[in-house]
């Protein structure tokens, strides 16, 4: 099948903000994020656009596919080397339930896209479910951050809130017990720090200026640097974190 | 003092590997990155170029400081908002001498200079010194490489090496015991080898291949990821890896 008029419409809608919020949809590129976006949602997936020359592909369901030729594919595509595949879903909905899994990442006005897609994958790889995040973070279902991303947010539990106030306290109509403040200056060492994943929030700030929102009653958690040079960034201090919940269901 | 035309031709030149090779001199351009030259290698520093309308800088000697015009500043950077500040600097040769720290990070055939920052970013934080690469790895004396390392690559020893195999074999010339290999498929649990950080070479490959050198030596290690979903990448991988040690010396 080809893509109708109001596909292509709605593919080229879905690159802003704007778009996004009127269709509800996003656009999901590159042949790994499709295939995480399929895995976990299959039943929101609208339609996938592929490029001519890669025919039909077997991975999904024929009346799924749009055949598209090569000159409108690289028009619609984001990317300057596109993969030749580019689906349209509804964005997933999972902002109140049951909270899954051991802990929260927040994420407090992270505005980079690269941040974003690093933690994104750290917490996916981890076996995690909840990354949250506030107003003033990029928006996860932008092209920038589903590819940064490869699309791991399909498989996460992604839930926005207008301030990190009303986030926290969503947390604890939830079950969570503490909230973490990752700080690069003080706090409690986050590898001696013993219940830091027990029904817990973990707040990442966005750089250079760390977690603005208010949020009285959290402790600080720290990772030590004997380096005594804070050079690392969000991402690499939410991987870090992530990964000390990994070696300790491993020990 | 003004830039001499010599001067401008260097700093021009730098920003090519071969202009870098005929000069054994690097470009280091932003705030952090200067602080961090100067704080290392202050003998290494020919001269600091400085844009017109920030005037003399007090961090540094004036006889080292060049006022440049904002016109001819903005076409020597290599940014689209420069801050400004831009030094000359002898490369340092670490080549050989003594192993500093507890444990070697070797690059092999790492392309990408985000990724190449991230590493050592995490290396200087962990107060580790050897950061050794092979060729085929990015140049981490380049305008990106400096960029994305903030610099720290002038605290660190970099050691380049023609072949994974000569890198090695350099390494247990000078005391190292063991080569672990990160890998994403079987090894031995980071979280749980002894030897790890004993004396070691941690070899991190570029992706997607991977470790391509020739090792047969070498023992796996890899980052369990109950998620079952290999998303991240090297640059994640060696930061979990250079906080295990952290998290070992601080318990």
């Amino acid at each position: 099948m080809e893509l109708s008029r109001r596909e292509i419409a709605l593919l080229r809608s879905l690159s802003t903000r704007t778009g996004r919020k009127k269709s509800g949809c996003c656009r999901c590129e590159g042949i790994r994020a499709v295939r995480e976006l399929f895995a976990n949602y299959p039943e929101r997936v609208c339609f996938i656009a592929i490029r001519e020359d890669l025919g039909i592909v077997p991975d999904y369901p024929e009346e799924l596919q749009r055949i598209v030729p090569v000159k409108l594919f690289s028009e619609l595509s984001d990317t300057v080397s596109s993969q030749g595949i580019i689906a349209a879903a509804c964005i997933p909905d999972n902002a109140s339930g049951k909270i899954i899994g051991d802990f929260v990442v927040a994420l407090d006005q992270l505005g980079d896209p690269g941040n974003f897609g690093t933690i994104a994958r750290s917490l996916r790889a981890a076996g995690q479910k909840e990354l949250w995040y506030t107003k003033g973070s990029i928006d996860p279902w932008g092209d920038k951050a589903i590819r940064s991303g490869m699309g791991v947010q399909f498989g996460l539990n992604m839930r926005r809130f207008d301030s990190l106030e009303q986030l926290t306290s969503s947390g604890t109509s939830l079950g969570i017990k503490n909230v973490f403040i990752a700080d690069p200056h003080h706090g409690e060492n986050c590898f001696n720090c013993p219940d830091l994943f027990d029904h817990s929030i973990i707040v990442i700030g966005g750089e250079p200026n760390g977690v603005m929102g208010w949020c009285p009653d959290a402790r600080k958690v720290i990772i030590p640097m004997p380096g005594r040079y804070e050079s690392i960034n969000a991402a690499q201090a939410a991987t870090v974190l992530i990964f000390e919940s990994v070696r300790r269901k491993m020990i």
